[in-house]
């Protein structure tokens, strides 16, 4: 222990200080270092939080102890709107968000995370991995000092709760619907009054009738709110979030301060995570769903108009956001070629073999 | 360098004998451990192949290139289909194969890679990851003296290439049809004929008429074997792999031997290029389709009722299997029971989702 440098951290102060300061090691010898990351998220979201918790434990094995994050769940250090600020001021080193909350900076922090009828969760990861996604939002995000991996998947979400049928889009108007960002964007062209609250107000607001619908992610995640208890019809499919990617945000100077190991274990477990998490989800929703299904809920899918309506409002709102903003205009051209080809090939192979399968079980 | 003990292992040996020699190391210092990794595919299969790849090359950057496992393709250092038995004896550490090569040892070899009629690629990762099937398979392969980790995902497959139609379940009556394991018992109860052809001997072999038909992965692999030319009918979906997992197989002993860091870099990469994989071919798939369609190859899926038939046939021969084989029997069970789970969310949650952005891409 004697032979190494330490290099202990500030409990609070910028990313850069710290590791600016790193001395220069013989190879071989690898420097202590510590991160916070602080999380939007409560740690009662297990499977989205715990993509996180997961990596952060895997760094500290990959680095026997050497590299050890500090993970923060929402509000402990930040406020859970914050934390792309935390982190690109350096008051964090790292967080993990949903880059969707930040659209109000600018419409094209829509990708990192979910788009209205965008991509499934294999071509997310397809897009972001190997197709050139991920390229192009660093490109984006690099204006604000920010580096990013994915860490997380939900998969295909619901479409939430309703204390109303949605029979026709008619029965969109003035409908008081809890739902952030461009899922509510589009929905408002349809005369959807979008609310804004926190999940801890759903189930009050829902029982009293200050709002009639509220969506948050899929079974697993919906049961613990209780929401079926006050509004029985149980929406799909949630195509404001077809897949949702959660966000791994790296203050540029603190990443490229770390050691070529330290960043393959960083990449290497955000990507671990990231397939982890979907893993979970897909455990967890089906015996969430026959939970809520037996406790009253009543599943309905949204009629082909009202689907036909919202994406016809969807690439409305695409192309206004285009001319806006220049970052969404070159993000999304590439996103939609790419959303293309995937639909290509997977009514040739993914989807004859899924429909066929889900027939099995109606016959079993 | 000078503080560290180096492991150097014999060029040709047994694993066990160089990893249980291994001196104990203080805190922090990091032995050097070279492995040797035999892979039964070849460098031209860039995908399945190539995931190993980049796995070997993370946990060499993982550890700081004390780690090193070199990889060898199929044929370099053991015949392709023995890659499992080198692992075994500990003539290699490592082995990268597909598991269902080794069916005649016993059929519960099938779950690892492929089942007729199982579960999309999705739900593979699920069961493997987070719902008790990799543990269960470990179970299985400790009494072949082996450990595993998924390796690789193909996606589903196509079901490969056909000189005349297969418009009724008759026409599957004596088809000479160059496909494997499971798949092919399944088959054969229907009439065909399987045959057993190395990849480069399917062209010749399809061209003089040899065989009738040929399956292989899909297009971005199929592609380059030039099929299309002499049997143009390319059929969909390959039922026998709605995804297949490519294996990485450890020796015990070699594993039991590494330090937990190593343990760690050799999961985080193996999970990390087993995501990537997926995403290759999804990237690498549907500009393949389109090159095929325009050389003339003409797309078909499989009639409801060879569908059907085929689903039926498999239901049998799962049944006999498990009156043979009792790990069979038991990882069946637990299998088919997280299949159906699986299957009722998805009815539920992708689906829905994907359906309809299938029908605004033929809408568009």
């Amino acid at each position: 222990m004697q032979r190494r440098k330490f290099i202990t951290r500030a409990a609070i102060g910028s990313a850069a200080a710290g590791t600016l300061a790193a001395p220069a090691l013989a190879q071989g010898q690898h420097p202590e270092i510590r991160w916070r990351l602080a999380s939007s998220y409560p740690k009662t979201l297990d499977t989205i939080y715990g993509a996180v918790d997961l990596a952060v434990k895997r760094v500290a094995e990959l680095t026997d102890g050497r590299f050890k994050i500090s993970l923060h769940a929402a509000g402990e250090l930040v406020p859970p709107l914050q934390v792309l600020d935390a982190v690109m001021d350096g008051t964090v080193e790292a967080g993990h968000s949903a880059s969707y909350f930040y659209i109000g900076r600018d419409p094209a922090f829509g990708f990192g995370t979910a788009m209205p009828f965008g991509l499934n969760t294999r071509g997310q990861n397809a897009w972001l991995y190997e197709g050139g996604g991920n390229d192009l939002l660093n490109e984006f995000y690099a204006g604000f000092g920010l580096y990013h991996l994915p860490i997380g998947n939900t998969g295909a979400q619901m479409a939430g709760w309703y204390r109303k049928e949605i029979k026709t889009v008619e029965d969109l108007k003035g409908l008081k619907f809890r739902i952030g960002g461009l899922g509510g964007m589009v929905l408002s062209k349809l005369g959807v009054v979008p609310q804004q609250l926190a999940a801890g107000d759903l189930y009050p607001s829902l029982e009293k009738g200050v709002i009639d619908a509220a969506e948050f992610v899929g079974p697993y995640d919906d049961e613990k709110l209780g929401l079926h208890k006050v509004a029985k019809f149980y929406y799909y499919p949630g195509w404001w979030e077809g897949s949702a990617t959660l966000p791994l945000f790296i203050n540029q100077k603190a990443w490229a301060s770390l050691p070529p190991m330290y960043q393959a274990a960083v990449k290497a477990a955000a990507a671990e995570a990231n397939q982890w998490s979907t893993a979970k989800y897909d455990i967890g929703n089906p015996a969430a769903l026959k939970r809520l299904v037996s406790g009253g809920a009543q599943l309905r899918a949204f009629p082909k108009a009202v689907m036909d309506a919202s994406f016809t409002a969807a690439g409305q709102l695409y192309t206004e956001l285009a001319e806006k903003s220049p970052a969404f205009k070159k993000i999304h051209a590439h996103w939609a070629k790419f959303r293309d080809e995937q639909l290509l090939w997977q009514q040739f192979c993914e989807q004859p073999f899924d429909t066929y399968m889900a027939s099995t079980r109606r016959r079993s």
